[in-house]
């Protein structure tokens, strides 16, 4: 075994055990009285118990496996911002499917690594399932089964099967965009949060675009869609590390294509 | 036990085995390679091999059982369409989640006795879940967990969180409804097929509403809302085993406020 490969190894180890602990603290919440609170007065942001509790158990296991790194997460903000591993939590992303009883939300454990993200974890712990991109290869597992993710040879919009989380969050100029793109693909689905990447991933959708996205809702996909072949970058031609309107293609074919639609190009 | 009961744990039985030889038709195709058929030229109207096959198995089994009893199935159309009891089958309700790696489609199964949904499943067995309506009352059960299904107590829009599949299906005069109604409502999700009734039943979400179902789209999940004291009709004041554009709320108050916004009323 290659010293790399033995590196990811470690880490797809300490990805595991950190998809354990946030579920010891997730699911028992899960489908519970929930207590809600309202971040900002006036917008719906439900902040639980589940997002605190996960993020504490995660923030606690990299404090100790990896105490020089720095930590940047929802609930508890920045620790060591000027470290060169960063690491990048979102305990429940999803909150809105979380709250609804869909089992779709995910915790998402993403590794910045000189500016780029290079480690990921996206658990859905109701489902059993475990997305990782350990610096090599990105994998699915559930219970004993264990698979690679690959996505799809998709190529053209008119084939793609396209996912965003919800149409009204596509706003001033970025909504005739998306309005012609929505047109073009063979099929646009909602709702799937952070689950969307993972089937983009696992080749059962072919496109993600979202809208707004803050760090800790993308930095633990981009190393599973880039693990997975697939194409992920901001829509104005930015990093994706760099978060906001971010775009996720099977091919660089389709990212092309889809990109100019939603930059108002013509077809 | 009384003589109800005893109907009732029959029929609970005999929709167990119904979701279990589905299951085997249905889950073995989920998210593998899949022959798409499509119904319409033109349309994307998935027709997968697990609708077939799965409507194959419960009609035998069916006319194993109640002989007598008509079926209407999606796939295989009418059978003693004159019958006072009929059975209505979605083999796969929510194909596009199916051949997109979501586990939100399910195996809806209703019995229509005198013109009225009586008993009801809704099977997702990626989920591992099975939702019934027996008769008497609605239950949700995942392995060896049982528990009873109840509505929740929401009775103002602006305290509920609603499900629609697509808002792209609310067009031409219902559009407007729509809008409205999306604009009072705590929290819209899309992208839950039938799964957004079982959540409903479960006192998770408030309201759901969907527009241009068929008779199979719903029969199968008004027993499973009435049995959990939930509210089901038409938005035109019709019974919802008339299908069409058809409403679901967790009290009649929010079922007639969202109907009035619905159907253009002022608030």
């Amino acid at each position: 075994m290659s010293h790399a490969s033995s590196d990811s190894a470690i880490m797809a180890d300490f990805l595991r055990e950190l998809a354990r602990l946030a579920a010891e603290q997730t699911l028992p919440r899960f489908r519970r009285a929930l207590a809600v609170d309202n971040k900002e007065e006036g917008a719906f942001d439900p902040v639980t118990e589940a997002d605190r509790e996960a993020e504490r158990v995660i923030r606690e296991a990299i404090e100790k496996q990896f105490p020089d790194d720095g930590i940047q997460g929802e609930e508890f903000g920045q620790l060591r911002a000027e470290a060169a591993r960063r690491w990048v939590i979102d305990p429940v992303d999803g909150t809105r499917s979380f709250i609804c009883g869909i089992p779709l939300w995910g915790t998402l454990v993403g590794l910045l690594d000189e500016g780029e993200a290079r480690i990921g974890l996206l658990s859905q712990p109701f489902l059993g399932e475990v997305f990782i991109a350990d610096g090599e290869s990105a994998f699915l597992e559930r219970g004993d089964d264990r698979r690679p993710l690959t996505v799809s040879d998709c190529r053209s919009l008119s084939a793609a099967r396209m996912f965003t989380t919800d149409p009204a969050l596509w706003k001033g100029d970025e909504k005739d965009g998306f309005e012609a793109l929505r047109q073009d693909v063979r099929l646009m689905r909602y709702g799937a949060d952070c689950y969307a990447f993972g089937m983009l991933a696992d080749g059962r959708a072919d496109l993600v675009a979202e809208s707004g996205l803050n760090s800790y809702d993308i930095m633990a996909l981009i190393p599973i869609i880039r693990q997975a072949g697939g194409v992920i970058g901001r829509v104005d031609g930015g990093p994706a590390e760099k978060a906001g309107t971010v775009l996720a293609a099977a091919t660089l074919e389709l990212f092309e294509a889809a990109r100019a639609r939603l930059r108002g190009e013509e077809a």
